[in-house]
């Protein structure tokens, strides 16, 4: 299993095959075995198998073409909603309209999300996560009917690979570990530690394709710009409320 | 490895036995293939073995045994910071210091400490989750030192079982997943979905002990309450702010 995990390349390719049933069902079931605050399960997963459903999330994913041609795309969503319910049911009083009670919830969905990757990789399957889906958390909502105490965390593409794409480059183990305390990067340090990917022809290849001079200049200004993060972070509280966590 | 997840039980108590340095570092280095937003790997973990360091996160952690009974205790931190730093000596100016971003670094965190878990796990180790983590933020970040633009997400602890605990519940899987948009609970489903969990002698055992009528009422008025939820909230802002996230 560890040789999967290494060797695993997300997939944004499908053959025009669908996933069984019982397959898909066995490793999300299996997945809900992940580690839970309190046992309490704070999410839901919504499958989209129907062409017109995928033809509706589209949009809110950009219009990458994974969505559709994807046998089964999943929506991860933390979900308090079905928690407070019980408790309401049972004379209990739910106190869970808060952030903490949304991050709690957004990390029980991440771990199950994650799991279930682990191990549709393991069976044969590739997946691809969308990190579009807090991007534009309403147009989710309103597709997939998400009512309060229901906010979508992330969306994952799955289905059988249609060819094998390089693998992608990774950091030095030492850039993300720390021994015993947070030992700060040196300018030094973060030479070395990026010297291999800015080394890459592919990625000198796409600094040109966008003009610019530095791979950096690449993130900062195109694909994840502070513009374009300030108007989503100020989304994303805008729809935390909404939905009834802040 | 499916039936390792399905089998999966969190260990809280642990051989005294240390974990060789080149069975962690193969599992962390594996764990950095996880999906990564745009190739970003926005986190870094900080291991704690020193028993010093230990006696310094425990009161974090609520005192928690686990952290110093284990022999290895991971601290998972969402980073932006590393980026960030790169940005800023290749001539671009990073946008990371929102809510957004945040999310998103959130994310690959708790990507990467699932994979972690469910590779530590295949090989023979136990994990637990400490999600005391969030609730006491500033107290991790006093201890490991965490510098602006890293906030610390989830603790794993980690070590060989001292024993097999009996397995937890699951709610069926009709509870969690949902075909093609969500199908809200009614009152019945709730009672029907939740029948198994009430039914176990463990539970019925947890409501008497906490003198409560039902067991929600254990979660809402001890476990997890309304008034720590909103204090844990407005902490959580606040270290938040603090970090640089907002």
């Amino acid at each position: 299993m560890i040789d999967t995990v290494k060797n695993r390349r997300t997939i944004r390719k499908y053959l025009q095959k669908d996933i069984p049933s019982d397959l898909l069902n066995d490793l999300l079931e299996t997945s809900s075995r992940a580690s839970t605050m309190g046992g309490m399960q704070l999410y839901s997963v919504v499958i989209t198998r129907n062409a017109e459903m995928k033809e509706k999330l589209s949009p809110a994913h950009f219009n990458q073409p994974m969505v559709k041609g994807a046998p089964v795309v999943l929506t991860f969503c933390a979900d308090f909603r079905r928690f407070s319910k019980w408790c309401e049911q049972r004379n209990a009083v739910p106190g869970y309209n808060n952030l903490m009670s949304f991050m709690n919830a957004a990390m029980d969905t991440l771990l199950v999300a994650q799991t279930f990757c682990t191990l549709a990789e393991e069976a044969g399957l590739g997946i691809c996560y969308l990190g579009t889906t807090t991007y534009n958390p309403q147009m989710v909502i309103d597709a997939l009917q998400l009512p309060e105490l229901v906010f979508p965390i992330t969306t994952v593409t799955v289905g059988y690979p249609d060819g094998i794409p390089a693998q992608v480059d990774r950091l030095p183990l030492e850039a993300t570990v720390h021994e015993e305390y947070y030992h700060d990067y040196s300018k030094a340090d973060i030479d070395k530690l990026y010297a291999y990917k800015e080394s890459l022809p592919e990625n000198e290849q796409f600094v040109k394709e966008n003009r610019k001079e530095t791979l950096a200049q690449v993130f900062t200004d195109v694909r994840y710009t502070k513009k374009d993060n300030e108007f989503m972070s100020d989304n994303l509280l805008k729809v935390l409320h909404q939905q009834g966590f802040m």
